[in-house]
């Protein structure tokens, strides 16, 4: 560290990202210090960007966004011994209590005290440095590049979803929506040994990619489509119903099709947060014992994640298509808000030493 | 068999209930043939009374009623060797397929092909004689008498919904809906070793059953009771959210409550059928990792309820409210459609020998 | 059917195969006749030629052989709706009685009274014309052809293995045993997910095939290797311990070592059958909480094998070594049982229009 | 604290144990510090004084003793909400590192990193002071008093082998040895609401304890007894196979009994310790898809053995045959050793306070 240079994007309130410095902070003994390296753009990102909350998580004070990241430790707490300066780690970015009965079963996503990046009012880590619990630094093999480690977050967002869904070799699989998240669920369905996989969306251009990354169906919605058509369509596409379908769109039409396509005694996983109230035909999946699970972000899936890629199963490298400098985060979120461009991943490179491929 | 008497309570039509002399049937080489004994009303045989049909359910053509039952074999196909003339019998009233893949799967309860005792157009056994598939016809303990068998059926409900839930030990249970399918839920649940159990109803006498069977605190719902007040007092009453929820009531409001109040990473099991649609807060389970669960009837469910009340674990007699002759179906029926006198279990008698006790 | 030609395989003792004619048997209801397509042999069979017997079931009367087995369907029962004459299906061996509680919950396999191929007393299908129950008649998709379908029979056993073993993605697995079944099963924990898949033997030419399949590392294991040795090669070239073994030798060492080497709470699979006493460090697994999980056979698995080929994730066809007409069984099963020339999959052919391929 | 005294009970070697001196511990800020209260001798405890070592694990330096045990809070560091002085606590005895793969997965007592009460070199707590974490001091109830909570270790090792069996309504229970293990064992099946019940030993005395405890079935093993007829006469008193075992003996005859006995699909749990090398019938279980299942201590399973007790489904109060002051502890031992008088569990009173019951 010959500088003291640690520019951070702060978000201030709604539309108001600012650039600032900060202090280089100092790791606990459990803790590493990063050099920050990469950070994609996350829906939640731009929803905090435009909107100043998501449900009850409200931007009071200024926040420093950012939570799909990659780094290269710099410095490491007394205490830590799974790493070393110069490694290169994907950035689980929450850390729970470590205490709480979720926390000692395994469910620590669901720890009520649990510190998450660029959640309200816990900082992120869209900076040059940052300091983060040793542990929840995944180490990235040497076939892994710094790019595919900040891609670990929202795939691990795709295997905790497939894994909800017991996702295995036979299964026939609905996703419905083909934005990032749907196609990680894409991703990491195939993984695992799904069969046949339709995915549905409203754009052709994203189909076109799902497609590209394996999808063996795919059905384009069209806004004067009817339910029961759609559904109809679906079973004639794959000649039989889905057993595993996964809402990635959060639309209330979508659940509402999940609800009544897939098949008896199969699962629905609603990957997508919609409305808060919905009407849902529940006892269409209900008397035919379909079971309806939720996700709530990921536990103990980043080293599957990372499994993933580097034995070469699934690459997240199509799913990049922006890189910007951290000088650049304001055009950067300006990008991932207007959707010009139909971008899926938006990267932006926090180290200052990054520099664009020709 | 000294006589040709086989007298039938046969629905021809909504209110419309006959009784009338069919022939006695005979036997195939896998089936039993068996002088009925108790016969339990169910709502749904009320509903089909009085509204001709259930969903996609028509009754188009006379049926005969009935399904909640007891029988003694009297005589046995050439191929049965579970059982003989003379044992007593709780009959499981769905006989599958027994080839497609559910049925194969152990899933028997999904095959599209099952034979179901009055779910038209199949006729059900409030008769005086009756041949079913032998193994469909589970031989009851010599401490369990035919009363006992033909609440079987509804306690197999209560059996597969908190098996469906899984409840054991430790469990911190609430049921909304004290009738028929609440109370064995609750029966299921205590004998599964549940810790704390609160059940809900519009009604005092059900709540006070419910207390009476074992159910720690009630909560009587008035009309004017806001939802989240009911989630409210349930949490202060029990010090904590229940982890397994089961609506037994089919109401929305119930519903709602269900996806509200349970514990993250807990389990609503719906058992009650409602409206087809319903307007639901569901993310506010979906994001807490709450299963959503339905059930369809009961499989391989029939065992376990026999040995529940068996090895004296819990009681069913406690819900046998009404005795009626096969003769007196009609009053019975009207009484289960007026709900005069709070019944639970109203039982129709088909064996001529039956005598009420004093 | 223009002849009357049936001619059968027949084990009358040891070392005693016959070829003679039988008469054409003919379909109940719920059967279909087919011509015999393509029979391998297995182990179990050579078993039976060499020594008579394995464990409990003896070869007392004459049984026709064969039970890895295709045919197409030549004639329907009258209750028959799932194929049509000219169908090309794969035969599940065992037909079970479908009507106790292990056939009602799924585990039809354990059926105490199950009809399967070629265990005695059971004639076995190597023979021009067969009779099967048609739910036990898998339809091959187009992309398949008759010999794939015979190799469904092995490829379930490992299919079965590798779903006791909750093979997923992530998974380390090690296969103790490179010959056929060790084969599919590495097949199956390959389409199943597997990140890292190891595997021994004792012979060269059996490691290089299943290299060839997608094995990551192989151990040679040399008669004077010494247990711990192997134990530690094998973490070594994982650079972990495996936390799914699959034993597929029955040797009592591999045992040994699968019981030492696996994960703390991984899962240790013996598909091998060996020695009925053995002495093994027990405690060694157990008190790291890894369990111990056995397989009979198969159960559902069929559709999942047919799955595994026709979706193009695995092939079967590298484990085809011979090729003999059904006229050539002696020679076939002479190969078999020398073990000439390194066979893997020796088929015969049954039906008499079958020719090599140039 | 109006004194200094912390008198501690200290392991120097084979036999000897010193009652001593010791600093009272100042709690970090996650720790509590706790008066002791009741400390129970378990049999490990006896087998580090009488052979230095248990497995791996030896006595190098002196030891503190004993991790059966309650205490009272009496300062909380400067972190802790979950606890005020005065609280009367069970204390888990193991704190894991809450930082590798086990302690996130929820697997917390597979951590290699385990700090464990009395495990060399951990030092245990039959001391006046002791300082413990927080999170692992479990709350008793105010219907539970410190006996119960000392009794909460050696029934949590039940309640984790019964959890490991997915004990439930209808299960047939074989429980081998009725020593403390096999008592507590016995009282979580019957809370998880196991049918039947039938326990093994050497010793009548012991049997005579589980039918106390609600055994439905005992078997007196002899010397002379073989294997086989154990078998027989189990199946025998049952009329049926038990689908679940418990081996709490360690024996090998009782392995090779659970192998052979246990139903097919049931599941073998190992709770006791044997000798390493044992010659299994192993083959007799594996055809048969019987699950063998191995426990380490417990995790999770505090709540759990606190609600059976408070929810008055269970007690543990038979268990206790003795009571000792510290002082008295080197007594307490010599009759843990000689098993004088039968005892099941001995108990020492830390608390100079304490008293005994006239």
């Amino acid at each position: 560290m010959a500088s003291n240079d640690n520019l951070t994007a702060v978000l201030y309130g709604i539309n108001d990202i600012r650039l600032e410095q900060r202090p280089i902070p100092v790791p606990k003994d459990d803790q590493v210090l990063l050099q920050m390296e990469v950070v994609g753009i996350c829906g939640s990102d731009v929803h905090y960007l435009v909107n100043g909350q998501i449900g009850p998580f409200v931007v009071k004070d200024p926040m420093v966004i950012g939570h799909e990241a990659s780094g290269t430790v710099v410095k490491c707490g007394k205490n830590v011994k799974s790493l070393k300066p110069g490694d290169k780690v994907a950035i689980e970015p929450g850390v729970p209590c470590r205490i709480c009965a979720y926390c000692k079963s395994g469910d620590y996503h669901l720890c009520p005290d649990i510190f998450f990046c660029a959640t309200p009012p816990d900082d992120g880590n869209l900076t040059r440095y940052y300091v983060h619990a040793a542990d929840f630094c995944h180490k990235l093999p040497s076939n892994m590049d710094l790019e595919d480690g900040a891609l670990m977050e929202p795939l691990s967002v795709g295997v905790h979803a497939t894994k909800r869904g017991y996702v295995t070799v036979g299964d026939v699989v609905l996703i419905l929506g083909a934005g990032p998240i749907g196609l990680v669920t894409l991703l990491s369905a195939k993984a695992m040994g799904a069969s046949k996989i339709i995915i549905t969306d409203i754009l052709s251009v994203k189909l076109q990619k799902a497609k590209e990354l394996g999808a063996h169906y795919t059905v384009k919605i069209e806004p004067s489509d009817k339910e029961d058509d759609i559904v109809a369509k679906i079973k004639e596409l794959l000649g039989t119903e889905p057993n595993k379908t996964f809402d990635c769109s959060g639309a209330e039409l979508c659940v509402r099709i999940a609800l009544k396509v897939t098949k008896s005694k199969g699962i629905v996983v609603l990957v997508g947060m919609g409305k808060f109230e919905q009407t849902l035909p529940l006892s269409s999946a209900i008397i035919r014992e379909v079971d309806i699970r939720g996700v709530f972000r990921y536990n103990n899936d980043y080293p599957t994640a990372i499994d993933m890629v580097a034995s070469g199963k699934i690459s997240v490298k199509p799913l990049i298509t922006h890189h910007y400098k951290l000088e650049e985060t304001e055009k950067a979120f300006q990008v991932a808000k207007t959707q010009e461009g139909n971008p899926i991943k938006i990267l932006i490179h926090a180290n200052p030493n990054w520099k664009p491929s020709a």
